[in-house]
């Protein structure tokens, strides 16, 4: 069976991967709108790791309705979880059987609720899986630190592969200086291979 | 680092584990009240499936209200929840850094919350895992074609290794025939070894 994982380059869509390659043929997939060169910091990641890798490219209309949300709101997690969800739909009209992401159990942005998973599922004719939304913080920084080699620092400087460094791009452009406005500093990983 | 995977002798649990022991050390956890000899059902099915095995023995007292309840509310639910809970709770309390189970992402029974278990995590010092949390119905029962040998047949002639036989057994001793009331007939599984 043929799985698309969502990857962002950084530790939980990788670690989500690890769990499923014993049972699945894992595919990293790295969902953009085409609007930086980060992606290929997600491929170079799958290199390292060892897995095929696909680059999808989203509706560049998502990214505005997501920055339009997220200047409103003055934080992400609403235009994260719009795109997140627009990103999992398009890895679903491809040719996996499933498609997974990183979502943890102690994550509050992405969530896909039980009634997501199985509208995404029934539409599409694939499996949804998160396998890590039955592992909790603590055990994803054992698993991760036994089974990643990873590079951290704040997120300005380990840029996402993902959309989401490509949406602090286009607020950004919007005005100067506004991404730190949305966008709380916070720490980012970036994978650089298996231990 | 170490994982107790609560293990009935069933697909659930076997696929939990199946799904943890490249990370872990996996000992298949068999959790009953010492009312019948079926916990050596799941001792065989472990040996076949490779893994160590430990049988923990659960309060009759619990045993004893979840029958009660069972009796009381004619159906299996909330004394099925109860002792799933105690279980949780005395498998934490060994020598395990991670204790999981075969709780599946549509199951209505047993559930553990986000909440249960960052408090069973805190108060015993040890991870919770169910890695079937983020797997559906569909790709479970993919999973199990694809790795292991099972028997089925109707509950009564196929007996889970764990507690769940020895509630029907405990609610049959009270009166005869009145456990069809409580359990509705289901399909039961016996993993009897990998492909």
């Amino acid at each position: 069976m043929d799985c698309g994982v969502l990857f962002s380059g950084g530790k939980d869509s990788t670690l989500a991967a690890l769990v499923l390659e014993d049972f699945y043929d894992v595919t990293l997939v790295t969902a953009g709108f085409g609007v930086t060169d980060d992606w290929e910091h997600a491929r170079a990641a799958a290199d390292d790791l060892g897995f095929a890798f696909e680059r999808v490219v989203l509706d560049e209309s998502v990214a505005a309705d997501a920055v339009e949300t997220m200047v409103d709101d003055g934080f992400p997690r609403n235009g994260i979880q719009a795109v997140h969800e627009h990103a999992l739909e398009v890895v679903a009209e491809r040719k996996y059987d499933a498609v997974a992401d990183g979502t943890r159990r102690d994550d509050r942005v992405p969530t896909v609720s039980r009634a997501s998973a199985q509208s995404l599922e029934d539409r599409h004719g694939v499996d949804y899986l998160s396998p890590l939304t039955g592992f909790g913080r603590g055990a994803i920084d054992d698993l991760v630190e036994q089974e990643l080699v990873v590079e951290s620092g704040p997120s300005e400087e380990v840029p996402k592969g993902d959309y989401e460094t490509e949406l602090r791009a286009l607020i950004e452009d919007r005005e100067e200086g506004s991404v730190a406005e949305v966008f709380p500093a916070h720490e980012q990983t970036r994978v650089t291979g298996r231990r």
